[in-house]
């Protein structure tokens, strides 16, 4: 088992990825979002991610470079088309602007087109969070969800995300795929060879399954809490494909690389500035509903395991498996030698 | 069996309010509400809660008349402390305030706090989707609701609901309680003597139950979807009493009084102008997303039934049974005489 720090996974998988063609500023913001997910213990998003962007990174499938153009229609509003770019450096790019246009108005809204997400929601609008917003964000991406009464897939797992400042605290975050289960986390019960609960997925053959890779050969997921999930799946792709003007998770493509689906969609990001809550007082009501669930004896708060994972890695540093440490460095020995 | 007319039904409802302490505006404003639901077949919500509110009012526990004050923080914030009466009058007079603010700055948040909340929210976000708006909207009320791994109930049914513009149709809306069930329906199934599905609710010894009475009698209900349900509860609780600062579930009482549960909490209201969509194409790619969704064999299309049952009550009138029909004229006979 290897221990890394924060900066030095930073730094292995930013050289990894701009081995493989991501430009300079491009290659950071992923791996900063990559590692923070290693470090946080969700690893569904962490350096799992990294060969799959790798090889799509290599193949030409999404771009490495930031060319973005962008659209100001309102004072409260940002679009972007990010010409089949990755998402998160395009809204790095976007955040002092939007930010701006949140502190103007009290409330705004970016929307990124045409963009591939690698990461987890949590990223983006908990540095928002940070800042004394309250920030809800979602992504849409290829089909692979089968909502109530449907024959295939019709949404993605489309995650939702939101986070709020908190008094006594780091801000309360979810962070959510509208599936029952993330693809990611399909990914890794099927490289574990673990069975998913049941109610996760359909096979081929449209009947239940519990074999992860059933339901990644050729099946489907099922969104989480049925048509009340699915409900929540189809307001993503309308505030995504609607508002945004990208593709229906029905409309975008998914990659042939193996473990990597880089679906070509929509980010959408509303932030509220908090200062403008009655009184200025909503960072001191969010830490008294924390307290008022722990005093109702809730055991799992949204974002607790994250940061635990996180504040033991920043003890002990982020363990990686010997053999994910020494995949990454052939992945970045492989290609310096190509 | 009887068959009213919207403007009949809401006329009788009217007049059952106003005779009850409503003051002229509200009461026109809560019989609106309370007939179109009846007329769209969401009776949780119809007439079926006409007897509590009229209760409610004239024990004074919620006040008849219009009393709010107003904020105005930021371009696009709208704040209102209801001081105690019901949301939806004061809702509709800073309606057209509200849409201002999001036509001006492209979207808008409008919290309302110290308010009584007695109908859908798809009242309140459909009609903004009609005047090409994207709306949310979320409540939170007296906690009922039994989150993952608590003994207590922390979180209100705090009901999330969407509406958007469609091209080819009325707009495309979802109005969900955050717990499995919502409240009006578990009062309904008891009344029928009907059980509930499995995992919608616990009894006073936090066993699950399927009959809607024990859940009623101290039990608890519990969110849709698990930890993923229980999360957007949360985020329901932080954007009402948080944003509009108002008063958490936990921190709310409910009444006394049989079948109604005056909660003086929150109602917040997220619009987003649909011009500022990309191309201004928002309702055209609203009506791909559900041709999409019907070719994919969809047979729940959010909203669907409600659009069914209203336009059978344009055909045939909204039905009464003549149980129901006498006990309105008994309502709006017994005051008068009073």
């Amino acid at each position: 088992m290897k221990h890394l720090t924060i900066d030095e996974l930073t730094g292995l998988l930013t050289r990894i990825l701009a081995a493989h063609g991501a430009a300079p500023g491009v290659a950071e913001v992923l791996a900063q979002r990559c590692a923070a997910c290693e470090r946080d213990g969700a690893i569904s998003h962490g350096v799992f991610r990294i060969p799959g962007i790798a090889r799509t990174l290599a193949a030409g499938d999404v771009h490495g470079e930031l060319r973005h153009e962008v659209e100001d229609p309102a004072p409260g509003v940002l679009r972007a088309d990010a010409k089949g770019g990755f998402a998160q450096p395009v809204f790095e790019a976007l955040r002092p602007r939007f930010v701006q246009k949140v502190r103007d108005t009290g409330i705004a809204v970016l929307a990124i087109r045409n963009a591939h997400h690698t990461s987890a929601l949590w990223p983006d609008v908990e540095p928002l969070a940070e800042e004394g917003m309250i920030a809800l964000a979602a992504v849409n991406c290829f089909a692979c969800s089968l909502p109530f009464g449907a024959k295939s897939p019709v949404f993605g797992t489309n995650p939702f995300g939101f986070s709020a400042p908190r008094a006594d605290g780091p801000p309360i975050t979810f962070d959510m795929a509208t599936t029952a289960m993330s693809h990611g986390d399909i990914q890794l019960a099927a490289r574990d060879g673990r069975a998913v609960p049941e109610e996760t997925g359909t096979g081929r053959d449209g009947l239940p399954t519990t074999d992860p890779q059933v339901i990644l050969d050729g099946g489907a997921l099922l969104p989480f809490g049925g048509h009340k999930g699915a409900a929540i799946s189809m307001m993503v792709e309308l505030l995504c494909a609607g508002l945004g003007g990208g593709a229906l998770s029905l409309e975008t493509g998914s990659s042939s690389h193996e473990g990597v689906f880089p679906s070509i969609t929509g980010l959408t990001v509303i932030a509220i500035d908090s200062r403008h809550s009655a009184g200025g007082s909503f960072a001191q009501r969010a830490a008294d509903l924390v307290h008022l669930m722990e005093d109702a004896g809730i055991s799992r708060l949204p974002g607790q395991k994250r940061h635990d994972a996180r504040a033991t890695a920043a003890a002990h540093g982020i363990p990686l498996t010997d053999e994910t440490w020494l995949s990454l460095l052939a992945l970045e020995d492989g290609r310096r030698g190509s």
